[in-house]
C-alpha cells in the first residue's frame, strides 16, 4: 500500500526553497490531469501524457515523479522503441485499494468489492423493498458489504478507499440526500453518506440509480467513446441517465432524467401513480406490462401465461418478455406496444438533445431484440434525419453490472478530482477523509 | 490600444532563465482563469482572484502583471480598505478591440458592433430571406457591417478582433458550416467562417441563432447565474438553446435543440414541412399562428383581423398577437392554443432535463404574457413537482438584441479561451488569427 502519510509538498520541485505544502495551484491540476490520462488508459508514457494534456515535458515528468513516489502511478514493462533508450510504460495502481459498491432498486440490490479502477472482485445480489425505508434497506447493504469483505478477506487489495451507493431516486449530489423521491417513502434528506461514513472511516458518495448506471456505460460499456449519450433504465420503473459532452447532466434538482412520467398518451383512463394522466411509465414500464399480462392470462388470450399465472400465482414482466422471445404473440404485442412508446418519448428526446447513443437497459430490457426493434423503428420514423444521421441505439453491454460498475467509476472520479485529492493528500491518509467530505 | 506584437514570454517570471516562451502549460490556464474572472466581473482584486481561483497570492500577482503589461487589464480608482495600503481595483479593458456580429433569422437580420465586453456601440436590422441562399444573404450582412463601420467611423474602440455570426439551423461549430440545415437552402457546408475572415482578416466563429441567443440571455440577460437553462425562441420556426452546467449543450451533430419537431398531437391532418405529422411547429409555429388568423379574418369570427386582412392583404402572427393583446377573444383563443402545445412540449422537456429556468423569447413571443401563462399553466400541470419546485418561466429580458449579445458572447469567450489565447499571444496580434483559427 502507498504511504500516504509522507509529508511530501505538492509544489513543483524547480519552485524552490519553499518548506511548507504548496497552496492550491495549477501544480495539483497538473497533476489530475496526468493521473487521469494515465488511470484511464490514455496515455503510458511521458511523451504521451504531454501530448495529450498540452504540459511541458518538464512538468509531466515532475508530476509523474510525485505520483510514482506516492505509489499511485508505477513503471513496468518495456513499451516498444525505434531506438535510444526504450521507454518505460506507465500503470495506474489499480489494486493500491479497494471500493465498496451499492446499486439499490426498487426490489432488488446488488453490492460489490472492486479496484480502485472498478474491476469487480466480488458481488452479491438479493431481493430488497425500498419502500421499506431507509434503516432496513441500508442494515440491508451493509450485512451484504460484510459478508463481501469476509469472504474476499485478506486477497482484498489494500484499505478500504471509498464507497458509493446509487439509489433509485432523486439525489442531491453535493450532500449525498435523497431530494422528495417519489417511490422511497422514509428517505428524503435522509443522511445516507452519514450511515456508511461513520461505520467504514471511509468517504461515500451517493447519487441516482440512472446515474450511476450511465457512468458505468459510459467508462466501461456499450457508450465508451461517446460525448452525448442517454441510457434509459426499463424497470419498475422508467428513468434516464444523460451524458452531455463527457460529462452527467444531474440537473437544477438532481432530478434531471425522470422520464417516467411523460405523457405519451391522451387516454384520459391512464392515471399515473403521480396522479398525472398518460405517463409514459403508466403504459410501459414493469408493472404495465406485467397488469397487461396478467389480464391476457386471465381472458384467455394467451394459453401459455395462463399457466405461468396458474403456476405462479401471479405475473411479472420478466414473464411477458420471456413468453415474448418463445413467441407467444399476445406477449409480443404487449412488448413491442411497450416499445412504440418508449420510442416516442425518445425520439422527443432526440431532437431536444441529440445524443450520438441510446443505451436500453433495466430488467424490461432483458426482452432484447424484440423491444429494441420496436424502440429503433419508431426513433428513426419520428426523429429528425440530421439528429438520427449517426445515432446508435444499443442494449446495455454490462446489464445488471452497470450500476455498481458506475458505482465505482462515481467513486474513484472523486477520489481523485481536484478538490478532493488535495484535501484527501494534505489529510495525509484516505482514512481522514469521511469528516473533510460531507 | 494595447501592444500586442510584444514578444513578452508567457512563461512564470520565478521560473527563471528561459529565453523561448514557456511550452503551453499550467501558467495559460492560470492566466486565462485570471483574466476570466475580471472580464466576467466575478472578482476585481488580487485577494478576490485568489480566492476565485483557488491560485496562489504570488501565482495571481503574477498573472496580473502579465495581463496588465498587454494592455487587457488596467488599475484604476481605489477600493475600500479598512486599514494599511488601499485595494487598487482591475477593470477588463473592454475598449482594447471591438467585435462585429450578425443575428440572421429566417425573415430578417441584425448586425451589431459590440465592445469586447460585448456593449453594443450601434447596430442595424433589415428583413431578409434566408432562402435566398449564403452569397446574397452574407452579401447582405457585409453591407450593414461596412456601413456600420462608416457610421462608427473614429469613435469605434481599437482595432477589430473577431466576427460571429448566428444562422437559423444547426452548425458544426469546430468549422462554422451549417450542417443539412432544413430552412436554408444551399447553405449545408458553406463556408460562412471563411467568408468573412478573407474579406476582414479576424477570426469569426458561427452558431445556430437559437445558441447565441441562448448565451445572450445567459451571460447578460434573464438567465444570468443559472446554471442549467433552456431558452424557446418562438418565432417562423420553433427551437431550443440548451444551458447544462453552465454550458452550451450542442450535441452530437450541432442539432441538439429542435424542439419545434417534437409531436404534440395524432392529428393526421397536420402535416409539417419535414414530413412527420404533429410536429410543435405546424401547430403553433408563427406561420401556423398566421395561417389561423387569417382563417379567422375570412370567415367572419374576427372583425377585427379581417379589418387587417383587407388593409395588409395578409396576416402575420404579429397580427394576432397585437389583436390578442387588444381583447379579441379569437386571438387570444389562437394564442392560448399555441401556449399549451408549446407547454405541452416544455413539460417533457422540463422532466427530462430539470433546468432552473426556462427563457421564452422570438418574434411571437412579443405577445408576452398572454402566451406566458398559458404556457407557465400547462408546464407546472404536467411536470413532476420535484422538477418544478423552483422552476422560473421567464420572457427574454434582452428581446430582439439576444442575438447579437450572445454573438458578442461567444466570440469573447473564444477568444479568450486558453487553446485560442495561447495562439493569438504567439501570433503577435488579432490580425494574425484568421489563418490559425481556420
Amino acid at each position: 500500500m502507498p504511504d500516504f502519510s509522507a509529508d511530501r509538498p505538492l509544489s513543483t520541485p524547480s519552485s524552490g526553497g519553499r518548506t511548507r505544502p504548496a497552496p492550491a495551484d495549477d501544480s495539483l491540476d497538473a497533476l489530475v490531469r496526468v493521473l487521469d490520462d494515465v488511470r484511464l488508459g490514455r496515455g503510458r508514457s511521458r511523451a504521451e501524457l504531454a501530448a495529450l494534456t498540452g504540459l511541458g515535458r518538464g512538468v509531466v515528468a515532475e508530476r509523474v515523479g510525485q505520483l510514482l513516489e506516492r505509489g499511485l502511478l508505477v513503471e513496468e514493462g518495456l513499451g516498444s522503441s525505434t531506438g535510444g533508450r526504450p521507454p518505460r510504460s506507465l500503470r495506474f495502481v489499480d489494486e493500491a485499494g479497494h471500493l465498496l459498491v451499492a446499486d439499490v432498486g426498487a426490489t432488488g440490490m446488488r453490492v460489490a468489492m472492486t479496484t480502485l479502477g472498478g474491476r469487480l472482485i466480488a458481488h452479491r445480489a438479493e431481493p430488497t423493498d425500498v419502500g421499506l425505508g431507509p434503516e432496513p434497506v441500508l442494515r440491508q447493504v451493509e450485512v451484504l458489504f460484510r459478508a463481501l469483505v469476509d469472504a474476499v478477506g485478506s486477497a482484498a487489495p489494500g484499505r478500504l478507499w471509498g464507497i458509493g451507493i446509487g439509489v433509485p431516486g432523486p439525489v442531491e449530489f453535493r450532500t449525498g440526500r435523497p431530494v422528495a423521491p417519489p417511490i422511497m417513502p422514509g428517505w428524503n434528506d435522509y443522511p445516507i453518506r452519514e450511515y456508511f461514513a461513520d461505520r467504514h472511516h471511509a468517504p461515500v458518495w451517493v447519487d441516482n440509480d440512472v446515474n450511476i448506471m450511465a457512468l458505468g456505460e459510459l467508462r466501461t460499456g456499450a457508450a465508451a467513446g461517446h460525448e452525448n449519450v442517454v441510457v434509459i433504465k426499463l424497470g419498475t420503473g422508467i428513468g434516464a441517465g444523460i451524458v452531455s459532452e463527457g460529462r452527467l447532466h444531474r440537473g437544477a434538482q438532481g432530478s434531471a432524467g425522470d422520464v417516467g412520467h411523460i405523457q405519451v398518451s391522451d387516454d384520459p383512463e391512464v392515471i399515473c401513480r403521480c396522479g398525472n394522466r398518460g405517463c409514459l411509465e403508466a403504459l410501459a414500464g414493469g408493472a404495465a406490462i406485467a397488469r397487461q399480462g396478467e389480464a391476457a392470462a386471465r381472458d384467455g388470450r394467451s394459453p401459455w401465461l395462463a399457466a405461468t399465472l396458474a403456476e405462479a400465482g401471479r405475473i411479472t414482466a420478466a414473464d411477458v418478455a420471456r413468453e415474448a422471445s418463445r413467441g407467444d404473440p399476445v406477449a409480443v404485442d404487449i412488448l413491442q406496444a411497450a416499445g412504440r412508446l418508449v420510442g416516442a418519448m425518445l425520439a422527443s428526446v432526440v431532437n431536444f438533445f441529440n445524443p450520438s447513443l441510446i443505451v436500453i437497459g433495466g430488467g424490461v430490457a432483458g426482452s432484447g431484440d424484440l423491444l429494441l426493434a420496436s424502440i429503433r423503428e419508431t426513433v428513426y420514423r419520428r426523429s429528425l434525419p440530421l439528429a438520427t444521421r449517426d445515432l446508435a441505439i444499443r442494449l446495455s453491454s454490462l446489464g445488471d453490472l452497470a450500476g455498481v460498475n458506475g458505482a465505482a467509476v462515481m467513486v474513484a472520479d472523486q477520489l481523485f478530482s481536484p478538490d478532493v485529492f488535495s484535501r484527501w493528500v494534505d489529510a495525509g491518509s484516505p482514512a481522514g477523509m469521511p469528516d473533510i467530505v460531507a
